[in-house]
């Protein structure tokens, strides 16, 4: 592995369901498999090194940041990136935006991780949002859809953008080439949706970067037939939480309706294993984070409850992600944004 | 039953996906609960009585409107609704119109439906929009989402009122007193949300009628705490599209996953009947049909692929609109909408 660049990586320690013990247990799991990383944990300094004594790895490539501050779902993001500087977020943040590290991963508050994405990271030059793409499992390969952050309102100029983020990400890290990409519509054909989406339409039709494919229904998603998904964040967030919402609600019907009587009881151990299978391609926790992108270094979120699987995938994603150099083809892509426009 | 208003009901034979056969046999069996409605079936006269034939009813009951065209998905909805005078829709829902029925069902064409409603029977005076209104099943009672129709891009006002005609209709159609009314967004506080959302939201709140309970997000829908869920068309067809498809999917993905060996086989004969109670409490054929409210006259649109007792449900739930005095009850609301409006 001699040939690769060196990374570096900070992973917020604080502000995940499971406490720093996983994400301590994922980051000495990670920096085995990617023998040119180099992971900084931001949190509690004693508590980090007392957790980390338990393990036997690498001393050289695992730094503890000291951090005094702590971030919480109940503070207000942009306040607390803000007025937090020492918290385990703002620090793991401004070790990105002073070139120390590569690339921030977190399972804290998603408010804040979006703030300071902005705030601390700061935007590439020419990037105008910077969308929060999420893998959504589907019956074949995940799609990359985007936008399911925070910006609502986007403009479609924006919305362009994202397709060629989306594009370039999905073809080097997820290695799809020449990927699809479709619009979120309330019908296939071109003159229909919304105000924003008609006037997306023809802008991404004339992307000669990227490969449209047209307008992509809701109910056709679990389909997996595209490989990136366009809309704006406010219909993104629906999607991705009534995915959430409603997978867990079904399943949990399906398992109280196992357990009704003794006959289906049984029915239930036979068929939990296959199940069982089912639910983890549906459970988007190894597919790594969701990354911010458009930033000058990666933000990736990680679910709230996420354990060291997800904090091992994420740290693979950072690596590929730097290794590719997806942030240099982002801002390629801008150039090839602005030939499309003199084209025009 | 004696004291029971009359109802005329009609119902467009043609554009479902299982052809009249089904919604004759619905008709008959609508009839025979219902005695004081009268059908009126419109579509090819000779088709139709034939199959009528084949049924011991209440001749004086059914009546036969014959229609020599018809309108199909592949048509353009509002041309076609224009243009094709003598289809069975339009025939249909001339019949609203003229005053010879109250209320109309049809299982064609969405759009054909949502155009011929607002063209053809026309607004009730004061309303802005016409919104569709679905009822989604959850794990505890249906809630009713509104607006899954095609007009998008609603003003804040326009959302208001869809809070008012969801909760009258819940109130008298469902039975739930006093009716819970929450809108779609992106996080539970005041101050999220997209600008259409921010502005609806304190207009909601200010109405003395309703009782407006604050944000839903997506993931919480599944869980069926709200009686009334207000949206614009774009985020509520999102809803109603991911909802049927990741159903499907999930449902699917199950199955296969339990024919995957001989034992997880043996475990889905005996995990069968309980499951399938589960995917009927999630199917919403079995809740009527969609109503389309504001309009002069009630106009119902049932699945495509409805069978008998979709429609049989969707006579109940006409007969109910009309015996309840809805329409009267929305006007009503209209002045609640005035007077709240001085107040302020």
């Amino acid at each position: 592995m001699s040939d690769k660049k060196k990374v570096n990586i900070v992973i917020d320690t604080f502000g995940g369901d499971n406490g720093p013990e996983v994400v301590v247990r994922g980051a000495v799991k990670g920096l085995e498999e990617n023998s040119n990383v180099t992971i900084y944990l931001t949190g509690h300094e004693e508590e980090l090194k007392n957790l980390l004594s338990q393990y036997a790895y690498d001393k050289d490539r695992i730094r503890v940041v000291n951090a005094t501050e702590e971030i919480t779902c109940h503070d207000a993001p942009v306040e607390a990136v803000k007025k937090k500087k020492d918290s385990s977020l703002v620090v793991a943040l401004n070790l990105v935006k002073d070139g120390t590290c590569d690339a921030f991963i977190s399972a804290g508050s998603s408010g804040a991780i979006l703030a300071g994405g902005q705030f601390v990271v700061g935007r590439t030059r020419g990037i105008k949002r910077t969308p929060l793409g999420v893998m959504v499992p589907t019956s074949g390969k995940p799609s990359f859809l985007l936008d399911c952050g925070a910006n609502v309102d986007a403009r479609p100029e924006v919305l362009v953008q994202f397709a060629r983020m989306g594009s370039i990400y999905m073809e080097n890290i997820e290695g799809r080439k020449n990927p699809t990409v479709a619009i979120v519509n309330i019908g296939t054909e071109e003159e229909k949706g919304n105000a924003l989406v008609k006037e997306t339409y023809p802008l991404l039709k004339a992307c000669k970067d990227i490969n449209f494919v047209g307008s992509i229904e809701a109910r056709e998603i679990p389909d997996g037939k595209v490989d990136v998904i366009v809309t704006e964040a406010f219909v993104g967030n629906v999607i991705i939480k009534l995915y959430e919402g409603l997978g867990k609600t079904l399943l949990s019907e399906i398992k109280t309706s196992m357990l009704s009587s003794f006959k289906s009881k049984v029915g239930a151990i036979l068929v939990k294993k296959p199940m069982k299978k089912t639910l983890s391609k549906f459970s988007a926790s190894n597919k790594g984070g969701a990354p911010l992108l458009g930033l000058k270094g990666l933000v990736v979120k990680i679910h709230g409850n996420a354990k060291e699987g997800e904090v091992i995938s994420a740290i693979r994603q950072c690596n590929e992600f730097v290794q590719k150099d997806v942030s240099g083809k982002i801002i390629e892509g801008l150039i090839a944004e602005e030939e499309n426009d003199k084209s025009e």
